[in-house]
């Protein structure tokens, strides 16, 4: 009994020691998979997963086994299992109802993206203040007045709400978000929001994106400077050496 | 002279390790200095900074050891130098001018985000197919025709490329930009475009962050389900221990 309770405790840090980092990459191995399973593949070794992916066949399976015990030794995997496993791992097996929180350029360009619904998210409205928006469909969406915002999402069970209005007023959103039933906000506003602990948040940082890029165009710069203060180290030491007796 | 050659050698290899997991935490990095700057503090250690950052003290000497030597033992880091020094790693140094590809719900969206032109990204113009849209200015920035993008981005100086087209024209774009003076596409379709290895690519893809929520919402469910999992080895095991002579 108490291996049991010490099993059960176990389980609990295994997962939380999980990192975003594995969590991020998950995403990869379900396109992949599920392009496998769209060619009819049966079964895909590490190796060959890693292949596709650009990692190492010991990163494909560390990345796995965190997740329990998939694929056999000699065989691989089944790749209609592995694939329904991570659907699951990444809450895709029920669908997910949205919400969009401003229904302005970023707002209609999120409700024009078909991505969404194929993978399950559907978006069933949007909301705003501006009222010659409210009252219109947007790519087939109503619009609501920011009023019925509680409303709508308690009556509907939706679990996913998406932020994209200005900075100014997100908190304010969020703070309205935090008295529904809501579970998790996708937070596109370029500001950290404050809400109770059991709704997961997850920001879209465009700004860091973007530095990512200058910093790959800036790498060659870089690479020459970096090259520059080596050699002038290594002549340092090229110096004492010779000055050795 | 060997000496220096070597050097060379190890500095490119070295760079080259610097894993994209520590350019993506650089923007951070970039953010809490500016921070600091702004508040007049004039050092910090790597443990106020990892505080800061929700990272180990360790791990911040680690990341910043990757780009040189900053910091001295016992003093800690130069805000203000630290803060230069990074910026000039993700490339913030030198304006970056940009345009947008699309001025649809996305390109609009983009052309209106403040953020971009405060960190030295200034978008300079957009371009559609749209004549509708050609010969306007949204947001302030003027619409030109497709048919014009390798002239304005040649005659301006534009390093950036913004690709906010539907996925079925991402690659024409791409190879339109292919044949300027782009240095970095930033690239908002869900679909991976081929591009020469000298211009660099970023991509946005927004359904891998929205998959990341969905894990996170389900996360709970998951460790139940891993739980029980754990409960049942545990259970065979203890079956095994109690069979034991």
């Amino acid at each position: 009994m108490q291996i049991r309770i010490l099993g059960d405790i176990m389980a609990e840090e295994e997962i939380k020691k999980i990192s975003l980092a594995v969590i991020r990459r998950l995403p990869k191995y379900h396109k992949c998979l599920g392009e496998l399973l769209r060619n009819n593949v049966e079964k895909v070794s590490s190796q060959e997963l890693g292949q596709m992916l650009g990692f190492t066949a010991s990163q494909v399976r560390q990345d796995l086994n965190n997740f329990g015990e998939f694929g056999q030794q000699g065989y691989g995997y089944n790749v209609e299992q592995l694939y329904n496993e991570v659907a699951k791992i990444l809450g895709l097996h029920t669908e997910h109802k949205m919400v969009i929180i401003g229904a302005g350029n970023l707002g209609q360009a999120l409700a024009n993206y078909k991505d969404f619904e194929s993978h399950g998210f559907k978006i069933i409205a949007m909301f705003d203040i501006n009222p010659r928006l409210t009252g219109l469909r947007i790519h087939g969406v109503p619009v609501y007045d920011l009023e019925e915002l509680s409303y709508v999402i308690n009556e509907n069970n939706v679990d996913i709400a998406i932020i994209a209005v200005p900075k100014e007023n997100a908190q304010q959103v969020a703070d309205v978000l935090s008295g529904t039933i809501i579970k998790g906000i996708w937070n596109f506003a370029p500001i950290e929001i404050k809400v109770p602990p059991h709704i997961m948040v997850e920001n879209v940082h465009l700004i860091d994106s973007l530095f990512t890029l200058s910093y790959k165009i800036n790498e060659n710069k870089l690479m020459e400077r970096l090259i520059k203060q080596k050699s002038k180290r290594f002549e340092v030491k090229e110096k004492i050496i010779k000055k050795l007796p």
